[in-house]
C-alpha cells in the first residue's frame, strides 16, 4: 500500500507591522513616515519533513490588512494540494491563479491581488528549495532550462521574448556555471547600500553614514531626493564631499516628479555626479521615462520597485526607457514572473540592480541576482544589489554583508522566515509590541 | 449660535454578489463565468437633509470581500468630515486619499486601492450632486471651468496635458451647452449593446438577440471573440447576415491575445467587417496597442475598461495605440480622474465610448458621457455607450433606453443608488439569496 501523498493543509496569514515610522528610517518624497509591514503567509504541509513555505508582500503600514485579505482569498487554491506534484511543477499553481477569472478583475495583474499572488507563489519556491535541501539561487542555478522555461509565463511577452529565445539565454547561460557558483561562494555579490539616503537624517547624520559606508566597502551609495531643491544640492554636495569622486552616488525621486520637472530637477543635480535617478516620475509612465532617460543623459534612469509586472518591464525596455532594471521580489508575481524580467533585461543587454530593503526584500532578492549571475548574464558588472540595514535581525537567515557584499545563502530555501519571537511581537493589532503601545496611547489621551 | 456643521458620520460596506454565472449572462473569453458583484459603499452624514453618498466598485465576484476591505481601510479619510467644505471642493479628499502615504504602497494608483478610492470619491460625488438638486452630468457641465480644472490631479500628466490646456478645453466647451442639453433632454445620448453577443450564448440566441438589438433601434452591437477562431468567425457570419451591413458590429478579445496573434485574429475577421476590435491584448501594454492598431487598420482599436489610471491613458494616447477611448466609471479614482481622461481624449481628438455593463456600470458612466456632449466636445458624432440589460431592476435610478439612446437622468445625483431589497436579498453571504443557496448546496452535496 502506498502512503498518502502529502499535502498543503494550512494557509496561515500574518498582520506585521514594525514601527519604523518612528525613526525616520525608510523616509522618502513620498513616504515621509512609513511603517514597514509585512502580509506574510506560511503554508503547512503533511509531510514528515515539517517543512513549511513562506512568503510574504511588503506594504508601509495601513492597508496591511487589506493585503492580508487578498492572500486569504488565495487560500482555495492551496489548500489540498498534492506536494509532490506542485514542488516539481509549481506552474500548475501559477497558472490557476494567475487565472482566476473571478480575480483576475480586480487586477489583472497589479496591485493587491498581484502581490498576494506574488507572496505565496514565494512561498510555494521557498518550500521547493527547502524540500530538495538548496538555497532558492542554486536550485535556480542548477535546473534544466527547459523545466525553467516551462515555469514562465509567456503571455503578453512574445513579442519581445519568445520560450525559444529564452531556452537559448539560459543554455549559454549554464556554460560556466560551476565557476562562477564557486566565485560567488568565495566573494559574494556587490551591494550599495542606502541607509545614508533617507530624507528624514539631517546632515550629520547623513555625512556620517556616508563615510562609513565607504569604510565598509561599499563602492554605491544612494541619496533620496524630490522634497526641495535646495536641500538636494546641498545634500548632494555633503554626501560627495565625504565619498569623493571615485564612489557611484545615486539619487531617487520616489516617483515625486512630471516629466518636464524631472529633467529640471536632476539636471540641477548633474553637478555632483548622480550615477542614477531612480523612479523620476510614476512607474506606469513608460513613455515619460524614455522622454526623461534622453534628456538627462549621461546619468542613467532606473525603475521597477512599483512596475507591476513583466508587460511593463518589457515595455520600458522595448521603449529604451531604462538603463538598470530594478526588479523587486514581492511587487510581481513571484519567482517565475521575475525569471522572466531577468530574461528579458538580458535579452535587451540592461544591467539588474534590485530593490531592497523595507521587510526581507534584501533576504528574497539576493536570490534573483545570484542566480543572474551564475546562470544568466554571468557577470556582476555595474550590478549591485540595494542593502538597507533594517530589520534583519527578525529573520531566521538574515542576509550577511561582508565588504560591500552579500554573502550567497548556503541555508534551504529562499531566506522569507521570520523568527517566532516576531510574530509573537509585531503581529498587528494583538502582538506585545502593538498591543502595549496601543494601551499606552489610549492611557495618554484619555477621551 | 450658528448650528454645528453637518459631517459624514458613516461609511457603510456591503458585499453584494448576484449569481450571473448561471445564465452565462456576461461570458467571455477571459471570464467565462462571473458572478456580477460590487463592493458598495453608503456615506451617510448627519445634515438635516437625510441624503446619502453612494458609490461602487463592481468586480465579478471571488475577492469581492478584499474590494469591501479596501473601502473600509478608507473610512478614517471620510469619517467627521465637514459636507460643506467637501461638496464644495471634494478635491481636498482626493488628495488625502491619493496622497495617503502608506496606502500608496499598495499601488500606486492601481488595483483593489485604486478602485476603492474610485468607490468612494464617486459616493461623495452622488452626494453633492444630490445637495444640489442635479443629476451628476448637469452638476458637471453647469460647473465653473475654473472649479471644474481645481478637482483634476495634473499630477504625471502635464507633458501631454496643462491645466491652462484643460481650462481652455473647458471653456470653449461651454459655448452652446444650452442648446445641447436641450437636444439632449429630447434625444438622450446613442448606445450600443453587447447583449447579444456573449461567448456562451449559442447561435439561435445570438441571431435571435442581434436581429432584436436593430429592431430596438441600435446602430451598433458587439460580440465576444477570442476563444476560438472557426467559432468567431461562425458567430461573425451569423450575425453580420442578421445586421445587414450598415450597423456597426465590434468584437471584444478581453484581453485574450498576444500582439502577433492579435493582429493575425483580427485580420482573420476583417471580412465582417469589424468596427472596432477591443481588448486585443494585456490593458498595460500600450506599444502592443500601438503596434496592432498600426496593423489592423482600419479595424480601430479600443479599450479602457482595464485601463487602471489617468497616466496609462495618457500614453495610450500620447503613443497613437487607440481609435475609441472606453472609459469605466468605477476601476479609476472615481469622477475627477475621468474628467482628466475626457479632456485628454478631447485634446487628443479620440472619441470615447465608454464601458458599461456589469452591476450599475451604465448607470454611472451615462453622466460621464453626457457631461463631455454638453461641455467638451460638443458631440456625439461616433460616441456610443455600450448598453448591457443586466440588473438595471436592482437601481433605484435605473437607465432608460429608448430607440437605442440613453435618456437623460433627471434625479439629483449619480445613479448609483441600489434598492434597499436588493441589499437585503443579495448581501453575501448572509443575504436572503445567498443563505439559501449555501443551505440548498449543503444539503444537494451531504458531507
Amino acid at each position: 500500500m502506498s502512503p498518502t501523498p502529502a499535502r498543503i493543509i494550512a494557509v496561515d496569514t500574518h498582520d506585521i507591522r514594525f514601527p519604523t515610522s518612528r525613526e525616520l528610517d525608510g523616509s522618502d518624497a513620498m513616504n515621509p513616515d512609513p511603517d514597514y509591514s509585512a502580509a506574510y503567509v506560511v503554508l503547512r504541509t503533511d509531510a514528515a519533513d515539517g517543512h513549511e513555505g513562506h512568503g510574504f508582500a511588503f506594504t508601509i503600514g495601513r492597508g496591511n490588512e487589506v493585503q492580508v485579505a487578498a492572500i486569504d482569498a488565495l487560500r482555495g487554491h492551496l489548500l489540498g494540494r498534492d506536494l509532490d506534484g506542485l514542488c516539481a511543477d509549481p506552474a500548475t499553481l501559477n497558472r490557476d491563479l494567475i487565472g482566476d477569472s473571478q480575480l483576475r478583475w480586480l487586477g489583472p495583474e497589479k496591485g493587491v491581488m498581484h502581490m498576494a499572488i506574488g507572496a505565496v507563489v514565494n512561498a510555494v519556491w521557498d518550500l521547493a528549495a527547502k524540500r530538495a535541501g538548496l538555497p532558492l539561487w542554486r536550485l535556480l542555478a542548477e535546473a534544466e532550462p527547459e523545466w525553467l522555461v516551462g515555469q514562465i509565463d509567456f503571455r503578453y511577452l512574445t513579442d519581445a521574448l519568445t520560450p525559444e529565445e529564452a531556452l537559448a539565454l539560459l543554455r549559454r547561460g549554464r556554460e560556466g556555471a560551476g565557476e562562477r557558483t564557486a566565485r560567488l561562494l568565495e566573494r559574494g555579490y556587490p551591494a550599495y547600500t542606502t541607509s545614508p539616503g533617507w530624507l528624514g537624517y539631517d546632515d550629520d547624520k547623513l555625512s556620517r553614514l556616508a563615510a562609513r559606508a565607504v569604510a565598509d566597502g561599499f563602492t554605491q551609495i544612494k541619496l533620496k531626493v524630490g522634497a526641495d531643491l535646495d536641500d538636494d544640492i546641498r545634500r548632494c554636495r555633503v554626501a560627495r564631499s565625504v565619498i569623493g569622486p571615485h564612489v557611484r552616488m545615486a539619487v531617487d525621486a520616489n516617483q515625486r516628479w512630471d516629466v518636464g520637472e524631472a529633467i529640471r530637477w536632476t539636471k540641477a543635480l548633474a553637478a555632483f555626479d548622480p550615477y542614477w535617478i531612480e523612479e523620476p516620475t510614476s512607474p506606469d509612465d513608460i513613455l515619460g521615462h524614455a522622454a526623461i532617460r534622453r534628456a538627462v543623459a549621461p546619468v542613467k534612469v532606473a525603475t521597477g520597485e512599483h512596475v507591476h509586472n513583466r508587460v511593463v518591464f518589457k515595455q520600458l525596455l522595448q521603449a529604451g526607457a531604462l538603463d538598470v532594471v530594478q526588479i523587486d521580489a514581492a511587487r510581481v508575481g513571484g519567482v517565475p514572473e521575475n525569471l522572466a524580467i531577468l530574461l528579458l533585461a538580458a535579452k535587451f543587454g540592461v544591467p539588474v540592480c534590485p530593490h531592497a530593503g523595507g521587510v526581507g526584500l534584501c533576504e528574497l532578492v539576493q536570490h534573483l541576482s545570484m542566480f543572474d549571475y551564475v546562470a544568466v548574464t554571468g557577470t556582476t558588472e555595474d550590478r549591485v544589489i540595494e542593502y538597507v540595514d533594517h530589520l534583519h535581525d527578525h529573520f531566521l537567515d538574515p542576509v550577511v554583508i561582508r565588504q560591500g557584499h552579500y554573502t550567497a545563502p548556503t541555508a534551504p530555501g529562499f531566506s522569507a522566515a521570520l523568527r517566532p519571537e516576531t510574530l509573537a511581537r509585531y503581529t498587528y493589532p494583538g502582538g506585545a509590541f502593538w498591543a502595549a503601545d496601543l494601551d499606552a496611547t489610549k492611557k495618554g489621551h484619555p477621551a
